[in-house]
């Protein structure tokens, strides 16, 4: 196994990993930027390297101080997290360059994934279904409107090396492709440096079910189920539950066994996930993400596999301990993201001073946070404070149980997204399983609203 | 399933009890002291009711004022927990008087089995292995060197109501049983207000293995696997794991099949635990106890069986889910119980106020508490601050994960016994589970100096 690993990233995650190492005898090296002085992954490491100051530019996302903190201080590999420079190719090059493993696939496979358009292409060639569009990135307007006749409206025009939902945009019918194209493209130049847009048949509201893959270096890929994360605010996953509730036995392996293909093809190494959508019966291979998820606890839970002790496995050479016949999966997970966001305030973050803090804990209940009673929540990083998640042996003890924990949960000093997450846990379509990627579009203002009839109080939810 | 439920107990244990009813939609009621009126079990039930004065025999220990609040709030069943009057016969029989189901066996099954001496000669009788010993009360110094003369010294005198150590004295030879004799004669009648005592050969510094029963009203009886508890202070647990690392298979299939055996020929229902002592390969059943065991997270963890909902079923009328085929252990499970004692002043209590808390979290860390920031250690109860437990594939594993789970753990204002518990986490003998109930006692000075070498800073443990 390793020895010691830089971990490039803060907050939950950086802690998440640490914790892991210290559980194997990893050491491990905490980055920071001048604002997370105070940071809980700089005090759990055994050492920490101050980066560069606050702005994610200057510390996080620099990647020559990166590196050079991992050889000034011994590190034979780096773990990246998510996010920051988790899937950019060249970090990971830079690192193999530097002699440091980079924990996750190779930078080639990183990038070919990383262009949407080219893993389109890839995935269809290979035979798992995906989305009817344009074979590879559209050059015209006028080719736009001519695949937009071909497959139907709707339509969505989306940067090849988009993510987060930027660089999309709908065109409705034949009048709109113009206006949506040029919009798109800016933005994708704009956000990526990089304007190259590709075209797609629009699934309005379909399930949002993806698949975790493990993959080492001596060809064995496996998957080890699915979670569903389709309650989503504007492509922002809220909740996300495992396994998929409606997914049907048959259509859980062709999918399971269309990731492991599409893994394959692709040459992964290291845990990635192969993201669906669902519609009906039918579903699309949308995008694969060459990382870490921010939601791998759900799938840890249901399956007993350490998802970041097997990425630092896979990292060190080994293959993997388990085949896909011993993947089972027991009872059902749920987590929420508790975003320090101001529900009344069109979700703008809410950085400030933690005054108090007080999670639920207990059997089930898995808390993975960098906040303390004290800390503060910086306004340079994203808002995610907290991932509250539950296990139950059934689907509705896990709903229970993550209503006692979200009821346990106290915040004080900022807004967090809590009470609507709290709120959804008693909403009918989400206790049937009937929901969608349009389910906070269509009842984001009633469950607010519901909140603040009951006068903002969090206790006030039964 | 039961519908609302009085929790006849306090701290991290009514805690539990709380969140599980709440995880099974089961209404729940506390009753606190007057000391109590901030402590988080109050906050967490639906309802609470003040039952007296701070001092135990005023209130948790008030069985008229417990159970007029639990027919004034509607329940129907009372947790006991453990410890209070969770084995005490004359409760367990008023709540039946009074129309309310005692969660644990009926009060005749507590009172055979929790006079020592008849629970005795009950196992004795069914074949269960007990320690040589007079079988019965011995009434007379005189009948009393006869039984020591036949089985060999060391002795122990032991009253027939104990528990938790007292009123039992050691005989190294014939010229100390009268002294041993009219000590615990005396201090059980002061103890017990029941001066009978019995005799047994003192097994020196055993293994200290218990089994974890569930039985039903049906006639099911099973057993979860084994608890080593040996690391103990004055007959006080401070770290248990689970499975005991030396138990040979085919020993543990005898001990499970006798604690079976003793579960069955006592009547009991509901889940209990019967406690042997190993020394090489013999094992001697020396008693039962009637009630949740403190340690009972151990086997949630390496059987997933939820014991205190299996509790709450039985109570309901419910048939046990699971035969003894279907449990399966798998890992390992470490639990270190945090008291607020002060390890400089010979363990005395350490009450006060606790400014800042942080407890651990991640990937199986589980911690049961009823602390919060800036919540009161009161100086009328146990000191028992807080239990972590720790899962692992392995046992190293789970050893690390301690080691991280107790460095990460912060407790400000009140003296905990956590630095030893951190310190036992790295003794070669520990570590290689070459250990038994001496273990304390030949190490603690040691222990404790090392501490305070390295300045009483839990960091400075590696």
């Amino acid at each position: 196994m390793l020895r010691r690993v830089l971990i490039a990233n803060r907050g939950e995650i950086a802690v998440r990993i640490i914790r892991e190492c210290r559980d194997a005898s990893i050491g491990t090296v905490a980055v920071y930027s001048e604002a997370d002085l105070n940071a809980l992954h700089v005090m759990l490491a055994d050492k920490a390297v101050c980066i560069g100051k606050a702005p994610s530019a200057l510390s996080y996302l620099n990647m020559e101080n990166i590196i050079e903190a991992a050889r000034g201080t011994g590190c034979e590999a780096i773990h990246p997290g998510f996010g920051f420079l988790s899937e950019n190719p060249e970090f990971a090059a830079l690192c193999r360059e530097n002699g440091l493993i980079f924990v996750g696939p190779p930078a080639q496979v990183i990038e070919k994934l990383g262009n949407k358009a080219e893993a389109r292409k890839t995935m269809k060639a290979a035979g798992v279904p995906v989305v009817p569009g344009s074979d590879g990135p559209v050059e015209t307007v006028e080719d736009a409107e001519t695949i937009a006749e071909q497959i139907g409206y709707p339509v969505l025009i989306k940067a090849s090396a988009g993510g987060g939902g930027r660089g999309m945009r709908v065109a409705e019918n034949s009048g709109e492709v113009r206006r949506a194209f040029e919009d798109a493209r800016l933005e994708a130049e704009k956000c990526f440096g990089d304007g190259t847009v590709y075209l797609e048949k629009l699934v309005r509201n379909p399930r949002h079910v993806e698949f975790q893959i493990l993959a080492d270096q001596y060809g064995n890929v496996i998957h080890l189920g699915e979670r569903n994360c389709s309650i989503q605010r504007r492509n922002q996953k809220m909740i996300e539950e495992a396994p998929d509730w409606c997914l049907s036995e048959e259509l859980r392996a062709r999918m399971g066994a269309d990731a492991v293909k599409a893994a394959r093809v692709a040459g992964y190494r290291n845990a990635g996930t192969v993201e669906f959508i669902v519609d009906g019966d039918r579903y699309y291979f949308i995008e694969m993400n060459t990382r870490l998820q921010v939601e791998h606890p759900i799938t840890e839970m249901i399956t007993g596999v350490n998802l970041v002790r097997e990425q630092l496995r896979i990292a060190s050479g080994l293959p993997l301990e388990i085949s896909q016949q011993d993947v089972r999966t027991r009872g059902h997970a749920i987590e929420c993201r508790i975003n320090a966001e101001d529900i009344f305030r069109n979700f703008a973050p809410s950085p400030g001073h933690v005054g108090f803090l007080h999670f639920p804990a207990g059997n089930h209940v898995r808390v993975e946070s960098a906040l303390y009673s004290g800390c503060d929540i910086s306004p340079f990083y994203d808002s995610m404070a907290a991932k509250i998640i539950v296990y139950g042996d059934t689907r509705l003890e896990a709903i229970r149980r993550m209503r006692r924990a979200l009821g346990e949960t106290i915040i004080k000093g900022v807004r967090t997204t809590l009470p609507i997450q709290h709120l959804i846990m008693y909403h009918q379509d989400f206790l049937r399983g009937h929901y969608n990627t349009g389910f906070i579009e269509n009842n984001l203002e009633e469950l607010i609203s519901i909140y603040e009839a009951a006068g903002g109080r969090n206790e006030s939810i039964q």
